[in-house]
Parts: structure tokens; C-alpha cells; sequence
């Protein structure tokens, strides 16, 4: 496959902010224009059913937002993870109160959900990049291993699967409780 | 893919080990069979170049001893990594001084190259374990993003990609200089 990364080399962020946006989306890092995978069935069903449990449970009480496919901008770098969380107070607005169309802020949490074919390195320095930047919590979710891995700054990372408790946004961990075994549980139907 | 863990959930280390090699080899991990996938062109290319690099560096000076698909069973699992370094001290032997044909103890610097469609939580976790039974240094290679993941304990991993230095095995750094440049460009006959 030719991305655009080859054609264009030397783009700015700005530049690219321009472009309209494509399907798949595209992200800029690193100076370079990468697409993302295509979604398939399995990665579209934990998107929208993981977004959609968080959301539950944590908008309510107006303690966080969860939105999918989200283009973030911020320290040079242009993201669409698969699932941002925003803690409430950090949701950006604009000047009527509503939330804002650009979000030029990291997310709280970031969620990747590993799609067959994609770059595990690729997908784990996205995450990498968000936690140096400011990011609380980074998830990856691995169908194929039905396990989800953990990255917090600074620390050495966690697997869990089965039953175990899944590390959650710390401000959440009160009110969200998840396990692999419930998040996998999904792709049965 | 009926994997050998559906059919017998409930073997023992010690029959596993009983059990006849099979290729791909199978690994032995959290009471279950996995087996490997079968190694392609590019993985097969990186793990005998990257040994060979690392022995022609190491073997002359006797710092240290690089294996490939060499099972190592210890702490209740046995695995068989794509590249496994030894300290030259820690080589297991035999009653003759000769290398032993069973290595029973956790190797000091383990290497996994990434294949396509293979799990990387599977192969992270794999590493990770290592890293909790004493193995000094873990990596992951990716071929897709031409990057490689370095994992130690208890610290927050790196992803190097390009001209960087990659981190060795403490007692090797002074003779081995790598890059993933240098690693990759392997792949391009």
C-alpha cells in the first residue's frame, strides 16, 4: 500500500489541518500523514460498546465523556483514537457552552483497539506519546489474545484478561468496574 | 485454527514436556499449549542476522551466548523465544563443560519478532513474565512499524525506531551498538 506519508513527506500540521478529512481518518505524527485501518466488525462492536458502558455509567454523574474516533491536535501531533475520555471539567467548550468541534487537548484516557494487520509498536507509541504529553491512562485492547494491556506514565506496563479488574481513570474507578472477560464477552452475539 | 488448547485444557508441565517437539513449536504458558506461528521470510531473515550480529559481537570476548528457537522451562512455564541471549556465566552445561541440552532457567535478554497477525499482548505478556522471573531485557520487533519495543523491569518501555541506539544487555553495551535502521535495513536484499 502507498500512504500518503510517501507522497508527501514534508507537511506541516497546519497543512494537513486543511485537508479534508478522509475515510479511514488519518493522523499526523511525527511530521508524517498516517491512515488508519479500516474498521472491521469485531473492532466497531468494542468501540461502540465500550464507549457506550462508559458512558453510562460515568456521564450521568458528569464525570467524564467517552467519544469515539475523536481527532485530537495538540504537541504537534494531530490524533483520532478509537475511544478518548475527556474527565468533565476538561471537556472543551465553546463560547455557547456546548462542547467544542475542535479539541486541541490530549484526552484523559486513550483506548486502541488492536485491528489485524495494524503495527502493535505503531498503535503502543501513540499511546506512549499521550501519556509523556499529559495523558492519566492508556488502553489496548487485543481481540486475538482477549487481554487488554495497561499503560500508565512512568510505569512498567500490565496484561489482564479473564476476571480481573481492569485499571480504570482514577477519578472513575469508584463508579466503573470492567473486566476482559466482560469487554470480550461482547463479540458473542 | 483448533489450537492443542482447546483439545486438553488440563496438562501438566511435566507432559508437555513429555510430548514430542512439533514445529511450529508449541510453548507452555499459564497451564496451556500455545503454539508458535510458523516463521516467515522477514521474521526468519531478522532472527539469524540479529543472532548471528549479536554472537559475532559477544561469543569471541565469552560475554555472552545468543540462542535461537531455544525452549527455556522454568517458573511453572516453558517457552521458546525467537532469540534468546545468555550471560556467558549463566550458560547452562552439562557434566563434560559442554552446553546442556535442557536450559532450565530464564534467559537474560529475550528477543521477539513480531508476526503478522500474531497476538501482541500475547507475546508482550510472554516477555513480561520473563522480565518478573529476573530476564534483564526484553524486546519486541516490529517489521511493520520498523520499530522496536524495549521493556525492563519495573520501567516504563521505550519504542526506538531509525538511527537510535538500542538498549543491550548491561554487560554487553560497551562491545554492541545497534540501531533499528541498521536492524531492518537486513530486510532489504
Amino acid at each position: 500500500m502507498v500512504t500518503l506519508t510517501q507522497i508527501k513527506p514534508n507537511i506541516t500540521l497546519e497543512q494537513f489541518l486543511k485537508y479534508p478529512e478522509t475515510k479511514p481518518y488519518s493522523e499526523y505524527i511525527n511530521g508524517k500523514i498516517e491512515p488508519k485501518p479500516m474498521p472491521q466488525g469485531q473492532h466497531s462492536t468494542l468501540q461502540i460498546r465500550l464507549g457506550t458502558k462508559i458512558n453510562e455509567i460515568v456521564l450521568p454523574n458528569k464525570l467524564a465523556h467517552a467519544f469515539t474516533e475523536l481527532r485530537c491536535t495538540f504537541a504537534g501531533v494531530s490524533i483520532v483514537s478509537d475511544i478518548s475520555v475527556f474527565t468533565w471539567e476538561r471537556i472543551p467548550k465553546n463560547e455557547q457552552g456546548k462542547i467544542a468541534n475542535r479539541f486541541e487537548i490530549y484526552p484523559d484516557w486513550v483506548i486502541e483497539i488492536l485491528s489485524p494487520e495494524q503495527s502493535a509498536n505503531k498503535v503502543i507509541r501513540k499511546i506512549m506519546f499521550c501519556l509523556e504529553q499529559g495523558t492519566q491512562l492508556g488502553w489496548l485492547i487485543d481481540s486475538e489474545d482477549e487481554s487488554i494491556m495497561i499503560l500508565k506514565p512512568n510505569q512498567f506496563p500490565q496484561v489482564k484478561s479473564n476476571e480481573e479488574n481492569l485499571t480504570v481513570l482514577e477519578d472513575l474507578q469508584e463508579s466503573l468496574q470492567l473486566s476482559a472477560q466482560q469487554i470480550f464477552g461482547w463479540l458473542t452475539v
